[in-house]
C-alpha cells in the first residue's frame, strides 16, 4: 500500500513510517517540522535524542531500502498547491494525517497560541480535504481525533454516533431512534475543540464528495519504542513530558526518573483512555489495511484500556520503586476546567472487531519505558522546569500549587 | 444599554443598529466591510441602493442623537490589538456578533472560499471571546449562529442540549439522563459547520471564563424593512437576491419581480425555520434585555414558524399575481446534498417565553417585501443571472437544469 503521513516528523508519525515499512508498504511524508519548533519555545525538547529528517529517512532506506516515496516540507494549512501536487504524483492508497499541533495547554497559553492551535489544525484539514477530493477521491483519509472530543459524560461514550437502535425519550414522553445521529461532543480544551472542527468538516466531506475515511478518537499514548526502532538509534522517536507535549503516563515516568513527585491534578481520580505506543501502531495499521467504502466515514475509539489516573501513578511507583528510585506522588490544583472525579465508559468494539489485542501488559511497558530513558537522565533534568504544570485555563500562568500533601504517602 | 455590534454594516447588523436606537440604547459599531466586497465578487448587489457607513451614521445621528458610541473598520480575525483596545474603551453591557460569513454556497465555491469562511468565522470569534474574557467579561455576547447547525434529524430539534430529563435506552437496555448533553449537530455545508465550530467555542469560554453568551440558532430571515427606517432613504438595509447571499424568500420575491421562475432545489420540499427581519430584531432585543448569568451559555431557536419551500413559492406566486405579476415556480437540479422532503420539528419555548410575538402574518409581510422592492425591478435585472444556482456542493459550477418542468404550473 502507498501510505502518504502527514505529520512523519512526530512522535507517532515517524514510528507509523517505520511500523509501515517493516510491513511492506511505501511511505511518503509531509512534515512542516513545527513540533520541533513549539516544543523548543515552550522550554523542553525530546528527552529521546532523535535525528534529523535527513538522517531518519538514511536509516530507513538502509533498514528498508524499498520503502521510501517522497518528503515534502510544507505547512498544509498554508500551501495548497504544493500540497495538490505532491498528493497528485504520489497518488497515495492512504493519507494519515497526523499533522496537527496536539496539546491542550498549548492551546490555551494565549489567544496566539489557540488562534495557531485552530488555524494549523482545522484549515491543514480542510486543505488536506479539498485535495483529496481534487487529486486522489479514492484514498483512505485516516485522520487522528482525539477520545477527548467525547469530553466525559455519564453515559457510555459511542464510536462517533449512537449507537443503531437507541431510543431517545423526551420527557413529554414520544420517543424516536437515534441511528445516525452524532454523539454528543464535549471537548476539553481549545486543542479538543479543533479536533471536533475536524470531525465536522471530514464527516461531512465523506457525504458530500464521496471520500472514505477513519476517524480515530484515540486515547492518550505512552511509550518510547516499537520493535521496528531497534538496533538503530537514528531510527528512534521523540519523546516529550513537558506540561505541554508530555502526555500523563510519559511525564509520570520521567518524573519518576528525576525524583519530582508525580503531578496529579485536583482529586486525581480522572479517568482517561490509554493506548501504548506500539499499539496505536497496530491499531492504525488494522484501520489501513481494513479501509472504509467511498463515502464511509467511520469513527473508532482507539484506547486499550481505561484508567484512573491515580490507578497510573501508583504503577509508576511502584514501577519505580523496583528499580530503586524514590517515587512520591503528589496532588497540585488542578490547572484545568474539568471533572476529576467520575465515571467512564468507551465502547469500542471496531478495533477489537478488526483484529487488535493488546501487545503487552501495561507493567512491562511501563518497565520498558524507565529502562528505555533511565539513560537519558540528565536531558530529563534539563527541563525539569517544563514539567511542572502552569498554563491554567483560566489563562493565568503560574505553577499550580500543592493540596492535600500527605494523602499519597506510601 | 450600551451594545456593541460587530457586523454593523450587514443585513442584520444595521437594521440592529437603528432598532435599538429607537428603544433608548447607545450603539459602537465594528465592521470590516467584507460583505460588500463579496457580493460585489458574486456578481450582485444590495437590491436596495445602501447608503455608505458615513452617511448611515449621519442619518442615524439625525434621528437619534444620543446614540452612537463610537465606530471601528477592523477585522477581528486578524487585528486582535485593535479589537482589545476598542471593547477595553468602550465597555459594553453587550456584544452583538454578526460579523461572520454568511452564506453556504459562498463557502462551497472552492478551497480558498471554504478557507475564508471557516478562518473569517471561528478565528473572528475565537479572538472575540479572549478580547472579552480580557476586557469585559461581565459582558453579554449575543451570538448569530444558525437552525441550520442542527441538519433535518427525524426528532424534534431541542435548543442546544436535549431537554432535561431525556432518557436514553441504549441497544443493550441501559438507559440514562441526557441533562446537559450537546445535541446533535449536522451542518449542511462548510458555512454551516463554522457555526457548529463556532458554538463549541463560545460554549466551553463560558464554562471556563464565566462568560455569559446567547447562541441563536436562527431560522432564515426574510424582509426588507423595520419601521424605524421608515421616513428616511439613507437608513434602510441591505438586501441580497443573488444565490450566494440571497435567502429563499427573499430570492423568490426578487425572481417573481422580474419575470423569472421560482428556483425550488429537487423536490422542493425542503422545510425551513423562517423569520421576519422585524421578528429577528424583536428577538434579539428581547435577548439582550434578558441576559443569562455570568457562566451560562443559552442556546435559542429563533424563528416564526417552520415551512415547507414549496409553500412558501406558492404565497410568492399568490402575492405576486395578485400585484398582476406572472409567476412561475420550477424545480431545478439540487446544487446541494440536502434531503429534499422530510419531517421538521423546531422546539422553540425560549423565546416566546421571554414575550417573541409574530409582528404579522407571513403575506402581509410578503406583500409589504414586493412593494418595497418593486420600485428596484432594474436593480434586479442588473444582476438577473446572479439568481441562478450554479454552485453545487460536488464542486462543480454549471447551471443547475430544471426538473419535472409541469409540476408547478398552476
Amino acid at each position: 500500500m502507498r501510505v502518504c503521513i502527514v505529520g512523519i516528523d512526530g512522535y507517532l508519525g515517524w514510528s507509523l513510517a517505520c511500523y509501515l515499512a517493516e510491513r511492506g508498504h511505501s511511505i511518503s511524508g509531509i512534515d512542516a517540522f513545527y513540533r520541533r519548533k513549539w516544543v523548543a519555545e515552550v522550554g523542553g525538547m525530546s528527552i529521546t535524542p532523535i535525528a534529523d529528517m535527513d538522517e531518519r529517512w538514511k536509516a530507513h532506506n538502509e533498514k528498508w531500502p524499498d520503502s521510501f516515496e517522497d518528503m515534502l516540507t510544507i505547512d498544509i494549512s498554508k500551501d495548497y498547491k504544493a500540497l495538490l501536487m505532491f498528493l497528485e504524483i504520489q497518488q497515495p492508497d492512504a493519507i494519515v494525517h497526523l499533522g496537527e499541533q496536539p496539546s491542550a495547554p498549548f492551546s490555551m497559553i494565549d489567544v496566539d497560541h489557540a488562534v495557531l492551535t485552530q488555524h494549523n489544525n482545522v484549515i491543514g484539514t480542510l486543505r488536506l480535504l479539498f485535495a483529496i477530493k481534487d487529486v486522489c477521491p479514492d484514498a483512505h483519509l485516516l485522520k487522528l481525533g482525539t477520545l477527548g472530543e467525547m469530553g466525559t459524560p455519564e453515559i457510555p461514550i459511542c464510536e462517533g454516533n449512537f449507537q443503531d437502535g437507541s431510543i431517545i425519550i423526551y420527557p413529554d414522553g414520544k420517543n424516536f431512534r437515534l441511528d445516525g445521529l452524532m454523539f454528543p461532543r464535549n471537548g476539553g480544551s481549545l486543542y479538543h475543540n479543533s479536533k471536533i472542527q475536524d470531525t465536522v468538516n471530514v464527516k461531512k466531506a465523506c457525504d458530500w464528495w464521496n471520500l472514505r475515511s477513519t476517524d480515530i478518537m484515540q486515547g492518550v499514548v505512552y511509550g518510547t519504542d516499537i520493535d521496528e526502532f531497534e538496533g538503530d538509534k537514528r531510527l528512534i522517536t521523540r519523546f516529550d513530558c513537558c506540561e505541554y507535549f508530555g502526555t500523563v503516563m510519559n511525564r509520570f515516568i520521567a518524573q519518576a526518573i528525576i525524583g519530582r513527585p508525580l503531578t496529579l491534578y485536583g482529586k486525581g481520580h480522572q479517568k482517561r483512555g490509554l493506548i501504548p505506543l506500539r499499539d496505536s501502531m497496530q491499531c492504525m495499521t488494522l484501520l489501513l489495511e481494513n479501509a472504509p467504502a467511498p463515502g464511509e466515514y467511520r469513527t473508532v475509539n482507539q484506547l486499550e484500556n481505561v484508567y484512573d489516573l491515580t490507578e497510573l501513578a501508583l504503577k509508576v511507583q511502584q514501577a519505580g520503586e523496583s528499580l530503586d528510585l524514590d517515587v512520591t506522588i503528589k496532588n497540585y490544583t488542578d490547572p484545568r476546567v474539568e471533572r476529576e472525579d467520575h465515571t467512564y465508559e468507551v465502547i469500542h468494539d471496531t478495533l477489537s472487531d478488526l483484529g487488535y489485542r493488546p501487545t503487552r501488559d501495561m507493567e512491562i511497558e511501563i518497565r520498558s519505558i524507565f529502562e528505555t530513558l533511565m539513560p537519558f537522565r540528565d536531558r530529563i533534568l534539563a527541563v525539569g522546569s517544563s514539567l511542572h504544570p502552569k498554563t491554567r485555563w483560566s489563562g493565568e500562568h503560574r505553577e499550580c500549587e500543592e493540596i492535600r500533601s500527605d494523602q499519597f504517602k506510601v
